[in-house]
């Protein structure tokens, strides 16, 4: 694949000032102090109370990732079966694929990532693919280790009690190609629940859930020692509550929209922005508003409407306007200008990122590098 | 780049019988027959009556515009300079680029793809893009044709009326290194009126405005011989009508829900779909519905839910679970069985395939081909 023009301009600008507001456009914008900043703060919260292992479905990026670790992250999290892939070529270890994957060519993909990676734990709720793992396992000699994914409330996947989880665990006792971990419990409908008090409770229902199988487990004779889970919106609960003791948290790198607009200021939130999508005023002969050329496939539009983060902006509003285009409403002052930058905070960070290719990292007005969003649609 | 596992497994069962449901997931299926009787359909029902150039922001693969253009097409249609360079690349000729580009570095772009391509048109809507790409082609010894965008109600882009027409047409006209080729009138907001009649009454409004510019302009001693734009929901009320000598139809390559909720059975609508995205599902263990392995990173979300398409599904509902996952209510019959297929109608078939880097093209049950998405997100 031969480099487009856009990303040869954008190389070449690295490391001039300025070069934030002359990128090709749309792109992700990646601020790395910001960034730093929100790696810190959430190993700072967790540290010594439970294991942190980063959730990469957000940022999808070894880079990001490493300097997770650099701060004691214990490993991290892929959602996807290509995501783990690309994260163990790109040298990532500690992998936990939080999904169970069924696909007939799982079993020897998955021990393909276990034999470079010692650390690789997967989750599964279902004996079947367990069958499948562990016959591929003992054929290459290998020993896997499996979670047992719980559902906590969230019907999407899991087992769907103590019974269930012991009979799993039974099933994956029988095979010695196979090691059994722990125990998974994630709750992703609780993660936007506006407040605090509101969100630990419905946290304390799930985990009860969870503690409740881990109790059948180790009744069992089952030794359970990891219990993970959890993420952004939900730390403050985890910690509190203790039943976890190791955490998947995602999107605190970035901060979306969504996410700030449910944490505010409570414990969950205090992160900053790190990560904006840049655009471009491209028309500005309509009355009401003048046209970006970031539209449909410059955002995720599951969440809250693309936020202007430009200053001059900031009191704006967006319209998506077609799948190349928005519309933001004129500010007060000077007319605005062709060319005239405007950058968006992400609504919904992780399926926005996974419209790109990389990140423009930059330091204030400067880009200092662009990094490849390794496990971009790999995914799929 | 190294090709991904799932891209790998997915070449290799090329040409297998069943390969179509053993497709690492989630994937987008092309069926090859339903694709080309849909390019065969808008080509018979445009051919002789006015040029056809389709957009090929919808597919935006070169293989795909080659079929067009074996059928007549004049050219193909970009909404964005990316991707028009990365079509430029792949080969296409006669490209017509629909967005106004004003991006400090586009001059030079726009000269490197006009250098190649004799028949490449460019649509502006303001004079300074216009003095800036008159420079360069001067200085490189080019003459590039532009078209005035006309703002035909959708406050998008374009200039607002006669009088803005014939001042930007007078600025062209400053520059022998430009040639005005025309005029473009689009309305995006038309596109899915239900109903034919409501859909020809919103166009006629807007193709009065259009054709009052031709007029101005014409009246001004210009030569407007290229007056393009329209879609696929507009293709019926275009040709009737007669103002517009060239069409620019997208979605009818694919027909996503969107437009067939919108189109029904209308005389624009008669198109089949050509594309899904193929799942499969990860998750039985929940009582009301299971879990597959497409979510909000596998579709466009802005428009209607995705729809199955595989026959034991087609009366189940879907719904976003999650950035991977979604949820199909359980069919009637015998259970669900993981790995189990699920092929979803696109809701939005453009934001949905930048989403993918390639089609796994069909001959019924046979993946045929892999073919390259060659302008995803070059757009950026």
């Amino acid at each position: 694949m031969t480099t487009s023009p856009a990303k040869a301009l954008a190389q070449a600008m690295i490391g001039e000032p300025g070069s934030r507001y002359r990128l090709p456009t749309p792109a992700l914008v990646l601020d790395e102090a910001a960034l730093d900043a929100n790696i810190a703060a959430m190993a700072g919260r967790v540290r010594g109370k439970a294991g942190l292992r980063p959730h990469t479905k957000t940022h999808k990026s070894a880079w990001i990732a490493r300097k997770q670790m650099a701060q004691g992250a214990v490993g991290v999290c892929c959602a996807k079966l290509g995501e783990a892939e690309a994260l163990s070529a790109a040298g990532m270890r500690g992998i936990l694929l939080t999904s169970p994957v069924v696909d007939a060519t799982a079993p020897k993909r998955l021990c393909d990532i276990a034999q470079v990676d010692p650390g690789f734990v997967c989750a599964v709720d279902h004996p079947d693919p367990v069958t499948a793992l562990a016959a591929d396992a003992h054929r290459r000699n290998l020993r896997i280790q499996v979670l047992i994914d719980v559902d906590v409330g969230l019907m999407r996947t899991g087992v769907s009690g103590p019974a269930a989880a012991v009979a799993l665990a039974d099933h994956i006792a029988r095979y010695p190609s196979l090691t059994l971990a722990g125990v998974q419990g994630y709750g992703g409908h609780w993660q936007h629940i506006e407040g605090f008090d509101a969100r630990r409770e419905a946290v304390r229902h799930g985990m009860e859930t969870l503690a409740g199988v881990v109790d059948a487990l180790r009744g069992n004779g089952y030794r359970i020692e990891l219990i993970t889970g959890g993420g952004t919106g939900t730390v403050g609960a985890d910690l509190e509550l203790g039943v976890l003791n190791e955490l998947q948290p995602g999107s605190y790198v970035f901060m979306d929209t969504q996410y700030a607009d449910a944490l505010g200021d409570d414990a969950d939130g205090r992160f900053g922005t790190s990560l904006w999508v840049s655009s471009q005023v491209v028309s500005v002969n309509a009355e009401p508003f003048v046209t970006v050329d970031a539209g449909l496939k410059a955002f995720a539009t599951d969440g809250p409407a693309p936020r202007p983060a430009t200053e001059r902006f900031s009191n704006s509003t967006y319209a998506f306007y077609g799948d190349e285009h928005g519309v933001v409403s004129r500010p007060p002052g000077a007319a605005v200008r062709l060319g005239e930058r405007v950058e968006f905070v992400t609504p919904h960070c992780d399926p926005t990122v996974d419209r790109y290719d990389s990140y423009h990292v930059v330091h204030g007005d400067t880009v200092v590098a662009i990094i490849p969003i390794d496990a971009a649609r790999s995914s799929r």
